[in-house]
């Protein structure tokens, strides 16, 4: 990725759109992000359209290649896009990525005499169905959320928290991408095995104790080839982009299954994302210095560089909303549980993630997903997970209207949100990362 | 899957070819065997074809669906398979999988009147560079092999091998799909951080301790829907077929970085698979009674039926061969390590396998990996790892040329085997599983 340039206007705060609502103050989308996703248009039958969203519209970006007067170098850069291959597009060089956003940008902008071609080329968010944006070839989840980890690792180790090997392997396992779904969706409470204190013998019975965990997605641009890494001077060109992510847990199935081989049945049941994903381009502005700029230890030199200390991390603001059955019925509008910050509760970024998972050769592809792991906090009201806010199941949640939670029932829906604000800047969000929960099939 | 019926003369022994190499007596793909693989044509720029061997050739299938005079019903069968798509035929009904199986047993049985169309459509398996058979959307690697989970829990923890989870949850974790590759292939050595006994810092270096494991793996034919399950009286229709799977292991690593999350960087730099799916209706002769009839404790009903108590097994003789380098130099064929026989070595079955995956609603889909685990005789000569024949690295294996190995050096190729044999059944194999090592990029 090339460094940000007095040339490139995209960040500019003060740029309008001719798509009014995306000028509103509180959108997630005004011009100054442009995320990508896939969606088909409600009530048709046809295949999936990659989309920009834009205020409360998105540009069909099918339509938009045949509308717009485009270079033929954007033609290029638009072609996967029109095709609704965004794996094709992720894995274009970042230079041509970057032009595209540009030239969408240019295109979206007040005065652009493609606004009478374009017009033509928006939706309503509310007419589109999100899909999972790409095909996702391979998951993984890292484990990067040090307070997390600390405070989860509290419950089992009081006074030894993080393991060992902590501080110097960015932790991650592979996870399922079949069961990958998008905000909207309704998760199905697992059966699962559950070993009780002091039983003889595990049950099998609907997860007692399920659980969300705040996560932010990082979708893989270029890969790497088999047996070739991935040095750390090149990491951001392999980044494409951020989507929030809920990596559902059944606390009691992962207790009894997860030793010696890891989490499994535990966590693959279901996982969220929000659909529109937030490029690194449009991210830009939110890089910070590396909340642990003093990584202690000094990490192995494959996973360390000047650039990565000195503006390593990204400036995002989490949050997690619940709303229950109860609420809902009651037209209460969900309520905040937590708030973080990815820039203070990651101890590895996204550079030394991407660098580690291919030090060893193995090949990342265009659409591949990264797990953060939860992003909880330094204090104890800023857990990520219920298991980290209930004390284990210990203490309950009081909400507003009166009811309780250790972990979830039925029917809350878990909203995860996310956005970059800074002075001198656009805030950018994510759009909503929601799902609800269905009782278990019995 | 329907029983094995009388009216299937697919599993005569007796029954014989027109391609004279499958009559043969040492070969792996008689006419009773008719395994499913992917190919391209060597010095072709084409597409993917599905091949069937038989013999020393393979039928193409391409060819063959244009060449041979088949029924409607046939015709329906053979299509997806025409188009190089094994995914979409693994998705067919077993029914229509079981009748074009017995269409091409027919078509290559001596006397068939096919034979003049179809002696076009073969070619040489010498000529035929195999591919990963089918698009895995997921990998996951289970733990069945209890003699291999026994003696490796040994090196840990001497008095308690056994975790208390093992005999309750058919243990399984997931893997990489972008590195799995075929019989053939080079394996690039890794890199990776290893912590030295004693030392207060890991060292990034070549890893020390690589080394194999012998399973099977276990191709998924129909799936199901996210968030349904699949009882155990159906867990025989969603399995597809098996390979041999070596999963590289780079043992240093794993022993630094597993904890708490399981293996990740000394797993995923490669898996390297047999090209050969073997079906599920070949194998049919060779199904046993478990070799766990009493599984201690019963398992839940779940993971519990008459049938798989009566027949879950599969009588499949498993090899490790070696050819070191020196000995390759020295035209000295492979030398064997190790013998077992997966019907005695796996605690859980594979249709408990597939059950427990699916068992929280996690969807499986048509051509989904699953990894059996490490199958080790109960012998400590049948280690299926040299982690278990060298006792940890601690004592060497010697090699007939007078070389030992603890673990596996620079340009060691490594060859799994298996078959299934026995009275009143034509013998049928697998093909080589094979890859050599190659030294580290450093």
């Amino acid at each position: 990725m090339t460094a940000f340039s007095d040339l490139d206007h995209t960040h500019d705060p003060a740029a309008q759109s001719w798509v009014a609502s995306a000028n509103e103050a509180g959108t997630d989308f005004p011009i100054q992000n442009l995320p990508y996703g896939l969606f088909v248009r409600a009530g048709r039958n046809e295949s999936p359209r990659v989309g920009v969203a834009i205020g409360d519209q998105v540009l069909d970006l099918r339509a938009a290649a045949a509308a717009g007067r485009w270079s033929s170098a954007e033609q290029v850069a638009l072609q996967p896009l029109a095709q609704g291959d965004l794996n094709a597009f992720m894995a274009l060089p970042a230079a041509q990525r970057r032009a595209l956003r540009q030239a969408l940008f240019a295109a979206l902008l007040v005065g652009s005499k493609q606004e009478g071609a374009l017009r033509a080329c928006l939706l309503a968010q509310s007419e589109a169905q999100m899909l999972v944006p790409c095909r996702i070839g391979d998951y993984t989840d890292f484990y990067t959320g040090i307070h997390h980890a600390t405070t989860v690792g509290k419950l089992f180790r009081p006074d030894n928290p993080l393991l060992p090997n902590y501080k110097w392997v960015p932790i991650g396992y592979h996870g399922r991408s079949s069961s990958i779904g998008v905000s909207g969706q309704d998760v199905r409470r697992p059966l699962g095995q559950l070993m009780p204190p002091g039983a003889t013998a595990p049950e099998r019975a609907p997860c007692k104790r399920l659980d969300y965990e705040l996560e932010l997605g990082v979708f893989v641009a270029g890969g790497n080839a088999l047996g070739a890494t991935i040095p750390m001077e090149r990491a951001d060109e392999h980044l494409f982009g951020l989507t929030l992510l809920n990596d559902w847990s059944a606390r009691d199935v992962q207790a009894w299954e997860y030793q010696p081989l890891g989490p499994f049945l535990a966590k693959n049941f279901a996982t969220t994302i929000s659909p529109w994903i937030v490029t690194a381009e449009a991210l830009e502005p939110f890089r910070c210095a590396f909340a642990h700029p003093e990584q202690d230890p000094q990490p192995l030199p494959y996973l360390d560089s000047e650039k990565n200390r000195a503006a390593g991390g990204y400036a995002i603001e989490l949050e997690v909303w619940l709303q229950t059955e109860q609420m809902r019925a009651a037209g209460q509008a969900p309520t905040r549980l937590m708030r973080s910050n990815f820039g203070e509760s990651a101890y590895w970024t996204l550079a030394q993630m991407l660098v580690h998972h291919a030090s060893n050769g193995c090949n990342l592809q265009p659409g591949d997903l990264l797990g953060t792991g939860t992003q909880s906090g330094a204090k104890p009201e800023e857990g990520g997970s219920l298991l980290e806010l209930s004390l284990g199941g210990k203490q309950a949640l009081s909400l507003p209207n009166g009811e309780t939670r250790t972990f979830l029932q039925d029917g809350d829906t878990v909203i995860l949100r996310g956005f970059a604000a800074k002075d001198g800047a656009r805030r950018i969000g994510f759009g909503d990362c929601a799902a609800t929960v269905l009782p278990a099939r019995v």
